[in-house]
């Protein structure tokens, strides 16, 4: 493999000379091989560092992102211009703390920021992959991290860490290298995908797949977007994002810049107005075949089904510790579902903390400013790096 | 006005022939004068009638429908043929019984079964409305209700029960015409739309007019249909319908007619076929603008804000008899916001009856086998028609 500063390929979504972080370019020596049975190669991990790595090597905390987030977990993100999607959390003396802990968060397989992905070029071809992309797991996608990590020379982590899609990958880390995860913590997420959760994914895929300009997943080739679609996706998503009680707390019926109903389809409540925002601003940052392959893989996802249906068999056996962190008014991934994690745990005697969070702020509160998550984490990151006698 | 066997007005959903139960064509000289300030004249309401209406005219029920249903309440459907669709609790010696109850069920203002709606012709251009019909509110719906029960002779109405959006016109009712309304049932509704609510049914628009087919709303015009986008905008708003619970009990992550995950974007799950499947029967059945406006209807529907914003003042010193019905995991229209209903009958001093039915079937619930909603209903109309003498 070979370290670049500067990986070569097609990244339509950043504007030239835009910087995604670091990346690795595994050559054909190091393959992934995947779930689907095929081999992805060449292939190339972006990933940010935060903080120093000791000499240890003892304090890496793994970041795993979410659906639609990327490697820039903090600091200024370099297309948005926007904070990193955690940088309350990520930074020196926040909660997983860079004056302490060696931070890495990786672009996951099949994203859209700079590790391979349907909208990269195929070196096979010259072309944009599209649906040639091989179709990833959750799996495939934390193989790729072990290889990111491998080549960086890190064998263990103190602490993987992620909500939602990232809690998945923080599961399937421990489930797949026990013996080099120290500490996890999932948080507001699930080990399987529910039934209304595929649904909700379905809907955002029919929507992209409706959109002519999507072109069978050859709109690159075409120089076209999906847009509409996959704004209609992102708003149907969105939705599910933030709890009932939020969305009337901070909406309610308020019109949008009018005193009085329009009798038409404008978008008279703020609402609306604020949904289509979501909307048209997603266009603009991501890319809608990933869309496509993340939410499948997310849809895949179903840890237990590895270990004959039975979760617990899942982490026999293993010696990390764990922290699951759940909010009151997550609908989508709720505390039953990281109960059943916990139960799991239980069960095979695991070390294991269960958190449940009140707030009003549904999933999305694994991104927002919420006190005891970051009380939560900061004192569980203490006491693991205290028994691992990092400073 | 005049009475017509069949009125003459392009149907594009109902084959040639098809009968679409009765129908009143209002001429000029009964216009309806609409909460947007324009008046619609002439106009068609569609319905059907279930039952024999006494000689004092005082056995009436009028049930209302909800966003994508219609006139047809029991029997056969004459377009699909399956079951009327509370055929469960319409008809002879069921709880709304048509041996004892004249039934009137009327296709909504705006709606694509006959009444006038943006799929109908514009009298004034021989073309199709389209987006050319004005907006309509549930209280132009109800007012469309009232000239109806006017012109067949129907005063008091004995009771108006509908769930959901029937729901709405059934409060509407109770506000606007008090004097008429001797009970009232309102199911699986709420006084107005919550954010949440406006929420989806603006991702359901947003999908229809995503879809190029949709043509500004003259897809009749063009010959064409935005299939794709309603296809979506009903698969979004299906989810709502049914429980977490009810989707997972019903479909878990079953596989449909495969055993392994395909590795791709086919319905590899059950519940993705199924609510393909949704989709696409409902293009057969229902008219893309008809729902842009029927959503549009329903989110406007504040009943407080007619009167201050104090719901309570609704209803001040109404005779009617209530008795509400809602669902435990309803999460559209929660029990929450028919116990505001409830609460404000309450301060008002009004007779009302609330009952919550423990039930894991969602929203849909108000349409299907609910033997506690069916003990209700009889128990609650045997109650009121005897009070009234009703034999």
């Amino acid at each position: 493999m070979a370290e670049t500063a500067s990986p070569r390929f097609l990244r339509p979504l950043a504007a030239p000379g835009e910087d995604i972080g670091q990346a690795i370019a595994f050559d054909p020596s190091h393959p992934l091989a995947l779930d689907s049975g095929k081999t992805l190669s060449p292939f190339t991990v972006a990933y940010m560092t935060y903080g120093r790595l000791n000499d240890a090597k003892s304090n890496v905390v793994l970041v795993c992102h979410a659906l639609t987030l990327d490697q820039f977990a903090a600091q200024r993100h370099p297309v948005t211009g926007k904070p990193g999607w955690w940088d309350v959390l990520v930074g020196p003396g926040k909660p997983i703390d860079t004056n302490r802990f060696f931070v890495v968060c990786a672009n996951v397989l099949g994203g859209c920021m700079g590790t391979s992905g349907p909208a990269e070029i195929d070196p096979a071809t010259g072309e944009p992959y599209g649906l040639n992309f091989p179709l990833v797991t959750v799996r495939d996608m934390v193989r790729a991290q072990a290889m990111l990590l491998d080549a960086m020379g890190i064998g263990e982590i103190l602490c993987v860490i992620g909500g939602s899609m990232g809690g998945m990958q923080v599961l399937q880390w421990a489930a797949s290298y026990p013996e080099r995860v120290v500490s996890a913590v999932p948080i507001a997420t699930a080990a399987r995908h529910s039934a209304q959760n595929i649904a909700f994914h379905e809907v955002g895929r029919q929507a992209i797949l409706a959109d002519p300009d999507w072109k069978d997943g050859a709109y690159q080739h075409f120089n076209t977007q999906p847009s509409k679609g996959l704004a209609v996706a992102r708003m149907a998503a969105h939705i599910t994002y933030l709890s009932e009680l939020a969305l009337q707390r901070k909406f309610d019926r308020n019109l949008q810049d009018r005193a009085e109903i329009s009798f038409g389809f404008d978008a008279d409540f703020r609402i609306e107005s604020y949904l289509r925002h979501q909307g048209t601003s997603f266009v603009d940052r991501f890319d809608a075949n990933s869309y496509l392959y993340l939410t499948r893989a997310m849809d895949y996802f179903d840890l237990a089904a590895e270990y004959g249906g039975v979760l617990a068999e899942t982490f026999r056996g293993t010696k990390s510790r764990f922290c699951i962190i759940s909010f009151t008014s997550d609908w989508l991934f709720p505390t039953a579902e990281n109960k059943r994690i916990a139960h799991a745990l239980n069960a095979v005697a695991a070390n294991v903390s269960f958190v449940e969070i009140a707030t009003d702020r549904g999933h999305d509160a694994f991104l927002l400013d919420e006190p005891e998550m970051f009380a939560t984490v900061r004192g569980f990151l203490n006491a693991v790096a205290s028994s691992r006698d990092v400073k």
